[in-house]
């Protein structure tokens, strides 16, 4: 009977998305369960922005727009990129599209051919293999480790550089690590990239403003790599809207009309009152995202010095977004009653049974020694699944 | 510079899409242009579904979603078909998507293997053959005319199917043609397909409501067909709601499955809110569009009354939509001036340009001696717009 085409049966279930629905489905079973598997902030949508929105179902704004988004949308964005970027994008250049994920998938699907080789450092974001996949492009993996802040090194970039390379994708603040680039370690690899004009460069900073150093670069924003850069970011993470589904890109002209064209077949224009919404939110001053970032900083605090406690889990600083990515390499080939613990999945699943906590496989992201635990929540459910989990594992031998 | 996926260079701009931006741009350097080009109603979206989506924002309903849609949305969705189509749909077999549009895209894209063969009778909706050719699917057009009423006869539909059809798309009311096609008619297209388990039926009712004959019936209720048809449905029309864009299907289980999967890795879940005021506008009763759909009644009426009045112009008497869809072949290798009208195409922008209405070619649906018209406008506007066209047509020599 199920007669799914090869294109879906090359399609994984995004991981995070999984454990989420697991998590669920215990829960309504009336299992205590605490979910630190999600990426989305657990604050509420910030009035001023839900008012926004309001208003624009109030003026009806209930009928087809431009694909590519609002006229008066795009002009907020093109002065968002300016002004917190340093990137400047005429309003053809800007695409706005139903999360950040269609925006990348709109970018992958415009640039790679069957075939085109697409680099990769991991730990990466789920969605990007996916979606390469999608366009039956190969993702190619640059490794990284704790030890090196999962960051990639120059030589390491090159060397994965062949006459294939169409396409690189990566996120900073990375989604699951943490971790954050610094202008000097962009240039080192810009400065390799940029002897490679035919390869696009997939900047993806949707968790720009949850950035706990005091400095943010965009590769964009070298004027050598403007024209092989995509910056990719959205409303969902810095100003808690998720549910909204809004995302969009500034790329050089020619990417921008290729995704245009693409998600005009696909779903056309972001939904209308979402749209309204993302003006209200990206004309705000970065300043309406502090509260909610110097709560993310207590909390990565809290959480680093509690698993600091934990023998056998090794942590990072991360510097950004809201993920702690510890290696739990330590607790392979050990066990408790029926539970082997060979690899991050089992561990895992070990924590959500016995624990009673969610967190999502490193597996997913590309890093099988880590685990992501995602602190967007509150101290007391962090404090007790904290607790929960080291006990869980000092008890394996 | 330009190094686009051959994906996207072997994709079209929406005919529809581009005649509205033509028309937008004109508007926007002064001339006073009647758009009678997109397909959307003139009419704002009911007071009681913009309030669901208000307390919608007000309950803080911005979170991340299930792929497929809120359960609640899903109950109603199933409540629907089950009560206005006679269709038992559980919510495994729902999927909401980002508009129609993606609903359609998902299926294709779930079913198409690159090869594969997809029948469409035309005219068809625009959209239907970038899609499939998103999906390297090969379409497989079946002629019809005027004459027919712009509907396949059984005869057609077996000539049409090889061994590799895997699937048919048909729209019902049409959009161009506004033909709807009775149960009687559904049956004896029904007695072929059933022979053929393999071909998924995608039976695109976006236009159920907008519908001036009594009886309305969808394919997948037929017993003998409903593990192979997709019912297509959303809110855009029926509601006035195309900026929420907001799309579902009932389907074999496979297929929704597969749709999820494929829209995960996308866009996720569409847009919270919009999801909220569809609860609202699928749970209520059809009476509510009565108003929307008399008022369309009368300006069909009209534009028929009017066109019949054009030397020239062939018509029938469209069922349902919102949209004449008249043979305008007899201005073929006429002039006038500098203009010269070879085809449907010359014909539209020779109507642009001279009388300032927008119209889309025939071509764009698969019919090259038609134009559509969208009567979705006030009569004043059809008014004037009919009073232009005729005036231009009459120059034609």
């Amino acid at each position: 009977m199920d007669r799914t085409s090869d294109r879906v049966n090359r399609l994984s279930e995004s991981a995070t998305i999984a454990m989420a629905r697991k998590a669920r489905e215990l829960k309504s079973q009336g299992q205590d369960i605490i979910s630190l598997s999600l990426g989305e902030p657990d604050f509420n949508t910030p009035d001023f922005i839900k008012n926004a929105a309001k208003e624009g179902i109030d003026l009806n704004y209930s009928k087809y727009m431009p694909v590519n988004g609002y006229q008066d949308l795009r002009e907020a964005i093109s002065k968002k990129f300016s002004s917190d970027n340093e990137i400047n994008y005429n309003l053809d250049q800007i695409v706005v599209s139903t999360g950040a994920k269609q925006s990348i998938a709109n970018v992958v699907l415009s640039c790679v051919n069957p075939g085109d080789e697409v680099i990769v450092p991991t730990p990466f974001w789920v969605s990007y293999e996916e979606i390469i996949k999608m366009a039956e492009g190969i993702p190619v993996f640059i490794e990284t480790s704790i030890e090196n802040d999962f960051k990639i090194s120059p030589s390491q970039l090159q060397k994965a550089i062949t006459e294939k390379t169409k396409m690189m994708i990566y996120s900073s603040p990375c989604n699951p690590s943490g971790s954050v680039y610094s202008k000097d370690e962009l240039r080192s690899l810009a400065d390799i990239l940029v002897q490679f004009p035919e390869i696009t460069i997939v900047s993806d900073e949707i968790y720009e403003h949850i950035n706990f150093t005091n400095n943010y670069f965009s590769m964009g924003a070298f004027n050598d790599m403007y024209n092989q850069v995509v910056t990719v970011n959205g409303v969902s993470k810095s100003f808690a809207m998720t549910g909204w589904r809004l995302g969009y890109i500034g790329a050089p002209e020619w990417i921008a009309k290729a995704c245009t064209k693409i998600q005009g077949q696909f779903t056309s224009g972001t939904s209308a009152i979402s749209q309204r919404a993302a003006i209200a939110a990206i004309s705000s001053s970065p300043s309406v995202v502090n509260e909610m970032k110097s709560a993310f900083l207590k909390r990565r605090d809290f959480v680093l010095t509690e698993l600091k406690k934990i023998n056998g889990i090794r942590v990072n600083k991360p510097q950004g977004a809201f993920y702690v990515f510890p290696d739990i390499s330590a607790f392979f080939n050990k066990s408790y009653d029926q539970f082997n613990i060979n690899n991050a999945d089992d561990l895992t699943m070990y924590l959500l049974e016995t624990a009673k906590v969610a967190l999502v496989t490193g597996n997913a992201f590309g890093s099988p020694n880590c685990v992501r635990i995602s602190y967007a929540s509150s101290i007391l459910s962090l404090k007790e699944a904290m607790s929960r989990i080291g006990a869980s594992l000092d008890k394996l031998v």
